[in-house]
């Protein structure tokens, strides 16, 4: 939901927004030439043609245009001109509790789209052991819904994730320090006051499983001075939940 | 993400919060058996036994719980106490060009779990044909996604949807009235005021489609009294957008 970075944007249906280049698809200083995903998506979704110009952003870099110089059976060449700066992140570390297989490949996606750049995904009692076992952990299958996270909302650098197994010992011992001159929330259906809103600053937000964390862990990270808010009465699926606050937060 | 109702809450994974009961389920003033889905639900997901309560809620009406007085193999009875008001309707109607299939599945099912209670689904000039032959339209299917909402949030009241195929037919001649006595927002990602947030009060939103309303949409919207506002620089999926949009005006 933005405005088009440039007046050579064209309207593009689905989420590849920008087109995210790496360093290897630079054939010279300024030419790039694209195979696979994202050649098969422009042609088909995008459906693209030869002097199209297109947003595109360097991984971790510069975001700007790319001129389509041509166009063959299996790739096109563009030539790109990057500018500009990728849009602000936000200045909030996420810490959730893992959630379950399909619902994390949403949210890493959708948390990717709105500038988190730093997602600790933690263990909590009501963490299923099962969904520590999901390929989708995997630094790959992490990597590909980050990267649909930057295309969707035209950001090119990727977020770190963190996997800790061991909640007393993340919370006790790497917490205080990641949270440090931040201001640190814990979402908490039970508390009895309702998150701010508007908070215009670095945020720490922990987030529970579905049923939220239990009790000694809220207290342990009470003890880390995390306060408890809920966000109304409503029970809402994780993957809403993290939409909310975060927009609630920054709003 | 709430306060549980009462003393007898037992933590549920997943989304059955509250069992939504219709008067068909009873057999007589109190006592309900259910089979089926939710039987199955309530054994094999939140094992439920003799003696356990429940979150129970009558379609369109009370919220209370459910004492399990009996179970059998493909069957369960409860005695039901019914004494609540469901939570308060958040105060929006909202207008959304109509997402794909996959997409309008989850967006009705959170919108419901949010709290909204009139949907209208619109056609927009990038809203694809094929997306209004979706068997997901359907009356039994569509209210299937909002049981699970209403399950979700434990909420009873079914929100009410409608179908509008025709853009300016309906916001000529039928918005006018719907949208009386409501602050009109149209979330567009070209405007260049930014989406007012923590409004308490009645609004109606309009939400474009993948790639936003076309200028003319916008401008016929606005002819109603719609203004538009972006919610920042990163173009967002349109089921992170509406989340976003809700979470910030009613934050």
């Amino acid at each position: 939901m933005s405005e088009p970075l440039n007046p050579f944007y064209i309207s593009q249906k689905r989420n590849m927004n920008l087109v995210l280049l790496e360093n290897k698809d630079f054939i010279d200083n300024e030419r790039v030439v694209l195979r696979g995903r994202r050649f098969k998506h422009l042609i088909s979704v995008n459906k693209v043609l030869r002097n199209d110009r297109l947003v595109c952003g360097l991984l971790n870099d510069k975001i700007g245009t790319g001129l389509i110089t041509n166009v063959e059976n299996d790739s096109l060449e563009m030539k790109v001109h990057l500018t500009d700066d990728p849009p602000r992140p936000l200045p909030l570390t996420l810490v959730l509790a893992l959630p379950r297989p399909k619902m994390l490949k949403r949210i890493i996606e959708s948390v990717t789209s709105l500038g988190v750049k730093k997602i600790y995904l933690i263990n909590s009692w009501r963490v299923e052991k099962s969904f520590w076992q999901t390929p989708l952990l995997k630094e790959e299958s992490l990597r590909k819904q980050m990267v649909l996270g930057l295309e969707q909302s035209r950001d090119t650098v990727l977020p770190e994730i963190y996997q800790k197994r061991f909640f007393t010992q993340f919370v006790k011992e790497e917490l205080p320090q990641i949270s440090k001159n931040s201001l640190c929330i814990t979402a908490h259906p039970k508390s009895s006051r309702i998150c701010p809103a508007g908070i215009n600053k670095h945020i720490t937000l922990a987030i529970g499983p579905e049923g939220g964390f239990i009790d000694i862990e809220v207290a342990t990270l009470k003890e880390q001075g995390f306060s408890s808010y809920h966000i109304g009465q409503r029970i809402l699926k994780v993957e809403t939940a993290v939409t909310c606050l975060i927009s609630r937060l920054y709003s």
